[in-house]
């Protein structure tokens, strides 16, 4: 396929371009003020996907913001790829540690990307790897070499929790029935080692309020003889681990399966430094799970961790108040079994019985999803193995990610499909974090190794 | 003094609506954004008290904000009383919690002040209560019975601990040199159980950082592999307090002094609800240190208590992030014999030395002060209780307050004099709370009682 490689090569910089002008709209999905800019992205997704080649491509309403979904059939006898992601981002606090504005896209070298990255909430989670699949998709069409049929879902709502795609998929399941869902919203291991994601975590995600007087108290007159708030939902918090950060929950594990021996070994088998690790994060140790390595921790075991707290007085200078009301954003990141809405209900149970007298609590959860595990022993994983040791010259590795997707098991169960992640983005890409980047070189890698896909899939759907 | 009662009664308008003018400054100290309105309190301040009958009023610069002396020198052979009072206030936040704006003061009706409450940040701590003392200067200048000579030293860092007062006295001994020093920033029991504070708590007001990873991470991604200092922050702050609230910092108690049952027997015997105190705080039951009861808790015990906490996403929705810092602010309240500087240092000690590997922490002192028991066998004591027979009928009892006033122990130190804490408000009046008020009847009940005070310490120093 060396149109493919040509076609690149004359595009790449108007492929780069694109997704600059992309990532300047401030499409924050979990805040109200960036609505407009959060439907006009869904907008821009539309005319790219039509300027790339599909016959019909329509803005679907949901009771949120709505799902972007084109496509192109060349052949109802062909197979047909699903591909979905997603136009939302993350916010973009704390704002002030971006070194150039979240929504003013740069691109700058850096250590890990000498040939640059573009910095820009996005970049990488997920426009920039969603975009890939649309210039991919160009370059099948514009060299007349697009072996699959193919339907894209785009939907603004994955980083607020996906709330209104299980409705439309269920809803439009002939419209979205396809041989294979592809994604791109995960990474890889390295640059020189690519990795498919076969395992994703389940998320459940949670607010709690601390109330205890009806109002803000003098520190003076009050302290020591009332609960304070604060100090109620630190201890709260605290006892949510024990002394080996094992989640003390009643019920928390009983469905989590223990990986045998086995799979463990393979597992330690990913390249993996723990000190450039700790050096990366500048940290003088890890911490977690005891019994488990860092590795583990962060992919085949569920976690507990705060999100974000506040309460009483976080302004400059001192004020000695005891406040009427402390907070808490709690998120439980959960692995293949454990049913969030069940965990979700654990965590409402347990936390509200450990509140003490002098106080009220109250749990409200915000959204969640179920974990997966993609097997890799059919046609998809198989076509993807193909594709990346076309284009990197090495067999990828499967790897389970600790991050969540949680439509991943709703697709498989409302469209009895399975789900390849190919993932193009690196952990350092601090995605979810200020200076959010993607590498230009991982930006073009991606939609160099897509077409192979495509083609691999369909010699192997035969 | 027939006078007294008539002049209050002819003028009483007028001091309410001057003090409700000095309430519309917002002079808060804490907030370097109202710098300018705090300079324009003090000039404020200057021209009540030359209004009122001051020979000589000076603005004294300090590297802080200044300091407001005042002075009436009618013969050097009379008792001199040195009033402090400050006209800095606390912030108003939470501001959406205030039922009218904290800088706009109104006259409402409640039900412990049917004859109306002055709404506003600071109407009770401390303008309000410092006001008094200079209306009623001014109702013994116009009526020529002045029987003491008077200095005023009102300051406007009280809030912030004030940092330059003690310079500023050790450097103007002799300008500040006075037989007794009378101070109205505490409360009384109830509006018909006057009561005279003879204690006051110290404090140590600290800032405490947690850091983990270089940057905030992806919950996912790092979730359960390495420190998140919201949790670790939780987990050490609760670690502060045993399953009996005695807070667990090596050598915080060493010099608490435990009272005896006679003298617990007579704090006791202050008159005291707890039904009614829940009622008023609307909490189910209260909270506290073992062993003791609320009025032993919240004065002659220390404490520890967060009055701020923050870190991580605290936006609207969710955000799946580990956040590289968190933060708090904590206050200790401390009893005669603590050393508020000897506690900070044990609680820099202690806190660094639980924080787990994987985070760094810093402590920052804010500020802190000395505890302060008043004798009851002084001429100051018994003019103001004299004082208080006269206008309220009953004998005041005297009370330990939880609140802290450091430069009283300073005064003493500097000055060689003792103070009298002669307060006018209620636990009610929800100082350093939104919807901060002051009984319009308490504010015309001290000026007519602080008149009685002068006249029977004048007859006492004899």
């Amino acid at each position: 396929m060396q149109q493919v490689t040509d076609y690149l090569n004359k595009n790449k910089d108007r492929f780069i371009n694109e997704l600059i002008e992309l990532l300047k709209i401030p499409s924050v999905s979990a805040d109200p003020a960036f609505s407009q800019d959060v439907l006009n992205t869904a907008e821009a997704v539309k005319t790219a996907l039509l300027q790339a080649g599909c016959d019909t491509v329509e803005i679907c309403e949901t009771n949120g913001y709505p799902i972007v979904y084109g496509e192109k059939i060349i052949d109802p006898s062909l197979p047909t790829v699903l591909v979905y992601g997603h136009y939302d981002v993350q916010p973009a606090d704390p704002i002030d540690l971006w070194d150039s504005p979240p929504f003013e896209p740069v691109i700058k070298n850096t250590e890990i990307h000498p040939e640059g990255a573009i910095f820009a909430r996005g970049a990488c989670d997920d426009k920039g790897q969603m975009y890939m699949h649309v210039k991919a998709f160009e370059l099948m069409i514009k060299t007349n070499q697009l072996p699959c049929n193919v339907k894209f879902m785009i939907e603004g709502e994955e980083e607020v929790g996906s709330e209104n795609l299980g409705e439309f998929v269920a809803n439009n399941r002939e419209k979205l029935a396809n041989d294979i869902i592809l994604i791109s919203d995960t990474g890889m291991i390295a640059k020189d080692v690519p990795s498919i994601t076969t395992g994703l975590r389940g998320l459940s995600y949670v607010e709690v309020t601390v109330t205890g007087p009806n109002r803000d108290l003098h520190s003076g007159l009050y302290g020591g003889a009332v609960a304070n708030p604060i100090n109620v939902l630190t201890k709260m918090i605290a006892s949510l681990h024990d002394e080996n950060n094992h989640i003390t929950i009643p019920g928390f594990y009983d469905k989590v399966e223990e990986l045998s021996q086995e799979e463990r070994a393979a597992m330690a088998k990913a390249p993996f430094n723990l000190d450039n690790y700790k050096k990366a994060l500048d940290i003088n140790d890890v911490y977690g799970e005891k019994g488990y390595t860092t590795n583990e921790r962060n992919s085949i075991r569920p976690t507990l961790d705060v999100n974000g707290i506040w309460g009483g007085y976080t302004g400059a200078g001192a004020k000695t108040v005891i406040a009427s009301k402390a907070y808490a954003k709690i998120s439980m990141r959960l692995v293949p079994h454990q049913e969030w809405e069940e965990i979700t209900q654990l965590f409402k149970t347990h936390f509200e019985s450990i509140a003490p007298a002098g106080v009220t609590v109250e749990v409200n959860p915000h959204h969640g999803g179920q974990g997966y595990v993609t097997p890799i022993d059919n046609n998809g994983y198989q076509a993807a193995e193909k594709a990346y040791e076309t284009t990197f010259g090495k067999t990828p590795i499967p790897q389970r990610s600790g991050g969540s997707i949680p439509i991943v098991a709703l697709f498989e169960k409302e469209l009895q499909s399975k789900t390849i992640l190919m993932g193009f983005g690196l952990d350092s890409d601090a995605i979810h974090s200020p200076n959010e980047h993607f590498g230009v070189w991982n930006y073009l890698k991606g939609i160099e190794t897509i077409p192979y896909f495509y083609q691999y899939f369909r010699e192997l759907s035969k």
